[in-house]
């Protein structure tokens, strides 16, 4: 690509760039984890390096430690972890005041982790999110994920973090750029209107925080855990529900269709007109949830679809079909998902802090994973995000 | 609704109206039919009395004389069936100047065999297809089909019928726009782009016939039925396609991919990028042909479902999700679809002649029913579309 | 239509309802008002009959009432004025109970007052707002407006209003749907975007709450009054600009893009990319606004026009061509803006109480549009709202 | 940006690649032009090499040669001119089998002469035709124009041409994917629709075999110049129509809303529901045009504006607003245009034949612009399009 024609002239790389060791935390093989030193990115034109401050641990990060696979994407050689990150920009390519502002040394940033090819017809139609060529942070084949002191991205990809924001909450831009995508850009969720996120987890929680922030009116969250949603209440939902444990015995396509009746029932939600269900977001993958919420949305609705479980899932066709049902996969983020979620978060319209709830040290990294596997920690309190300082 | 208030001063009711007798050909119970004499609709101010000239056989009406159900919905009390019919008007309500343009007595049209409400928000909001009020021809409960002498309608829901096109192609508007329903309007089909269309009976014919007079580039038609697929390939399909018979006694998740891929495949079709499939159109309701077109569709496109089959399917939702594909339901017609149906039969852009097998006088109408239940005639011919002439 | 044999069996006329008389507040001619005795309403099947408790002026009644026209529009006979109302249900036709839930016997609601044919294309597509066979109160040629007891309406189109919701703040919802259109339906206006609005009048002033409801970013208040500027920083705006008085002496084109650039440099907004104009909202038809909008709003970017000037308007048409600018119409308001109205409102989105400044008896009415058209009352306060109650 | 560690490992430059000389046509100043060397251009890894075989001459190119400026954009420094081009890949970047698919040695091109940034939000969000940072051939500042020997392209910017489409019709898919842009991309044209076309010169032309090929069904060209509107009628245009005379007298405004008036009524086009105009798209810049399409367009029916007249346009702002009429800019072409313009053409659903008048060799470039300048030949023969060899 011509960029060198193209952009303005950069900046020289600075001199005071004084780079120390690189060391990175491995896995190896599932459940196998340590540490290493990792050469320094050189940078092309375009490209920025960021010192890595904070980490946060996603659930694919802990599929890979616990399984050494996410679904269908298997582990191929040791592979440095991590890809939910915030830092300080340490070095600049010689293009690198381009796009989308003037990124500077120093500056606070959030990093977007996935690199796409910019020339494909996804690419270039708005759509990168779905490029075939994307490389992704610690998503094999790779080159590898942040949990380390220096990363390289393209000088788009790193967003300027607002004083307001700190560094830890900058790492969490990632998971709630997800929750962003999912209910702003694919659920297309407007001022009043009434949603049902299924999984009260980190990215469910983000979900029901940004549908909050966007002035939905009613925010139900469903869940199986008491306390997660009780969490969920106090955070965001408006309502909360348990799937009944009535008509349990029967075939799930029928017990899914009782349980949404009896949540509808249950909140006095109507199944259609003023007051019904707009859109549903399903966090969890779980049949029984993706089938409740493709019965509990009004005729016309959507259902947006972030969690993962079985491949393949029994839905109920017939309902979609003749109520004109939008079922849409919500993979990532997009362009504008960055920037509406740190403008979220600088304007308070989403509070990241309940839902931070544990920071390690760079040397404890491999307790942060078991804590964040095991979903509660020594004191028996619920993991829901969990950060990871940069190597001191 | 103050309909009176608004509309400008209608016709008298025509001096010349010589009503005849009403005969209704009746479903009573399951294979059970007669003829019955009907009392004559009296017209409110805003509707239009048409007579009954041409009537088509839906795959719906053969349900319900088979098994005296479709799906959920139950026969409930002796039932005139019929619902794709066109005629001439005979009789205007003292509003009938109204809204569309002027139908006037002795217009030939078609009719839109659904009324809506028009009070609630999908008819307000140009959903009218989903209205929960819709009280559809021939569907219980209802007030009976259109294979009678007269029938009723709002003015707005006959379309006049060009010179050029025959009552008898009037008559199948009604299935044709539930093809452009599912191409045009839910698919947005843009000229050039690549459709798969699952199923080569009348629905499935007619979607491949839009998608050729809207410009589509590669129209691939899948059927278990090789007579079908040639036909499907005289009339509109760039592309035939057989599903594999290797893998059959995979898992159907796994069989479906593979036949996905082995379409893909054999007709040179690339799974993404330039040349890709946009768009799938299933009007099978077959489990296996749903997964199939799911593997099948580029990322970031769009599959539209018309067809039934099990209230229940499985669906390839990990790749819903990661590919970020839109699955919609279409059902019936809504704003705009019987105009562009009858435009571009009007233009030669579709062409109805060949999808046209069979017509029967209405005293004949029993062994209409029982060929279209056959899909093949006595001398061993496909039944397409078999068309019924009003009372004589 | 056959709602009749569409909608369920409605309730009898109540029995209670025991007319009073129905004195209205016409208007003869210019300047020239008096009071009447109207004919209580009849109502059809589909309507319901209000007892209007509240009714607020709008531009379009004092132009009417100053010059006996508004643009093209004239007073053809004595019309009764008003059309932004909120009263008590008293009557229900035969089948109110449809569409949009249940409206019943004493229920506090705000009215839509334009009545539609429900059968053109316009209607049936969702955009009811510019069917051709619109009627609308208050405006010729009509059946009248809301200043009088007694008005009846389609029972889709009263909105029943929260409890928290007084029904003077009812009778503001219609110019409060007018900015819900012009920025949420229209304007597509999303959490995180910056606007800018011209004109700091009763409309301006709604926009920009609804743009501070919506969760806009900066929200930037043009207006050529200082005091109303205040008004507007102190109620939703967060900037606030006088068009400069530099270069004033320039044709009106240069002075215009001078202006847009003074805006932007004052304010510290980028011309272009994150930060900067995503939508302009003009409530004042003056061709300055227009012009200097569409010179300061981003590429790309979306201009929605509400307000009323001179007919025929000069504008920076190369830069619209060159950045691909999108002009849009906004006429009244459509589906679905008056919940959206009532919900801002109801959960305190959007705060009305600002902009009632006075309030009058209905036998008072020729004093409120007096103080309406002179923009102060006695005591020099700015009039923005001014509601009249229903008669005694 | 990190395209190196993105991309696919690239072929080696090939061995066989013997530049030979590169002249230029280059212009000095207005009306002075002469040949010159330039240097062969060296590739960036995603770029290729062309050598260019076909040029056509364009409006803008013949405003440059004819007065140093195109409106605001001046003629800096000598620039090579020509941006409408056909050609053969000659040379490969190391990492060019990228994006859209496989661009081979040897392969028919045509050009998409605007090279953009890739990296700002219009880039990244599917709208890279208003990237801040285009350079696009022979528009000062810039790389210069095409009529030379050799020009690098990122490989996306080349479409490779069917073996059906000669080169010198793949040099006119420059225009015709600025007609695609107008009437598929931003005019969203559908089959059915009615479309006037202001301006029966090239692009305007071009514009109604867009639409033609895209199943208009009414489509209206109209322009002063009765040979032209014969042309556009042999064409591609259903009805044509030369401004009334009448009413040339009254201010423009009422003119242009008489001559609207009269365009439809002439040609028996009603002003609203079916049969109106959907869609207005001028290509001609000129106030009494661009008046007359906002006035007889359809109400909510959209106007696209390519053609360039003076900076500022006075347009019927009350209609726009009233009628909710939409107006969009239409800025060269974005992400499908390509590719939708060369499927039409290599379908036969646009024929570019008719509109190619005139082939110059290189050496007689200038001829070639003295005749587009000209509008005629010295037979008197109209300029459509006229197309200069690459050197020899």
């Amino acid at each position: 690509m011509s960029a060198q024609a193209v952009l303005p002239a950069g900046k020289p790389h600075p001199a005071e760039f004084k780079p120390r060791d690189n060391p990175a935390f491995i896995l190896y093989d599932k459940l196998k984890t340590g540490y290493e030193e990792q050469p320094i990115p050189e940078l092309g034109p375009d490209e920025v390096l960021i010192e890595i401050k904070k980490t946060g641990i996603c659930g694919s990060d802990v599929h890979f430690y616990n399984t050494g696979a996410m679904g269908l994407v298997k582990l191929q050689e040791p592979m440095c972890l991590g890809h939910e990150s915030s830092g300080i920009i340490v070095q600049l390519g010689s293009n690198s005041v381009v796009g989308k502002g003037t990124i500077q040394l120093g500056d606070k940033v959030a990093l977007e982790p996935g690199v796409t090819c910019r020339m494909c017809t996804d690419c270039r139609g708005g759509c990168y999110q779905i490029c075939e060529h994307m490389v992704f942070a610690a998503y094999p084949p790779s080159r590898g994920g942040t949990l380390q002191r220096y990363y390289k991205l393209p000088a788009d990809l790193v967003y300027k973090l607002p004083e307001s924001v700190g560094l830890e909450y900058g790492a969490m831009m990632e998971p709630l750029s997800v929750a962003v995508h999912a209910i702003a850009n694919k659920g297309q969720l407007r001022t009043g209107q009434n949603v049902i996120i299924f999984g009260a987890g980190p990215v469910g929680l983000l979900a029901m925080g940004v549908a909050k922030g966007l002035g939905a009116n009613r925010i139900v969250a469903v869940d199986i855990n008491q306390e997660r949603l009780q969490f969920a209440k106090d955070y965001a939902a408006t309502d909360v529900y348990i799937p009944t444990k009535q008509n349990e015995g029967e075939p799930r396509p029928q017990y899914s269709l009782r349980a949404a009746q009896d949540l509808l029932l249950t909140l006095g939600i109507p199944a259609r007109g003023p007051g019904s269900i707009d859109l549903v977001m399903d966090a969890t993958g779980a049949e029984v949830c993706i089938q409740m919420g493709l019965n509990a949305v009004r005729p016309g609705g959507t259902h947006v679809q972030t969690g993962f479980g079985p491949p393949d899932i029994q839905i109920p066709f017939f309902r979609v079909t003749t109520e004109e049902i939008t079922i849409k996969g919500g993979w990532r983020y997009g362009n504008g998902d960055y920037p509406l979620a740190i403008d979220l978060v600088n304007r308070g319209l989403v509070n990241l802090e309940p839902l931070l709830t544990h920071t390690f040290k760079f040397k404890d990294a491999l307790e942060a994973f078991e804590i964040t596997k095991a979903g509660k920690d020594k004191n028996g309190k619920f993991v829901i995000k969990c950060v990871i300082d940069g190597p001191e």
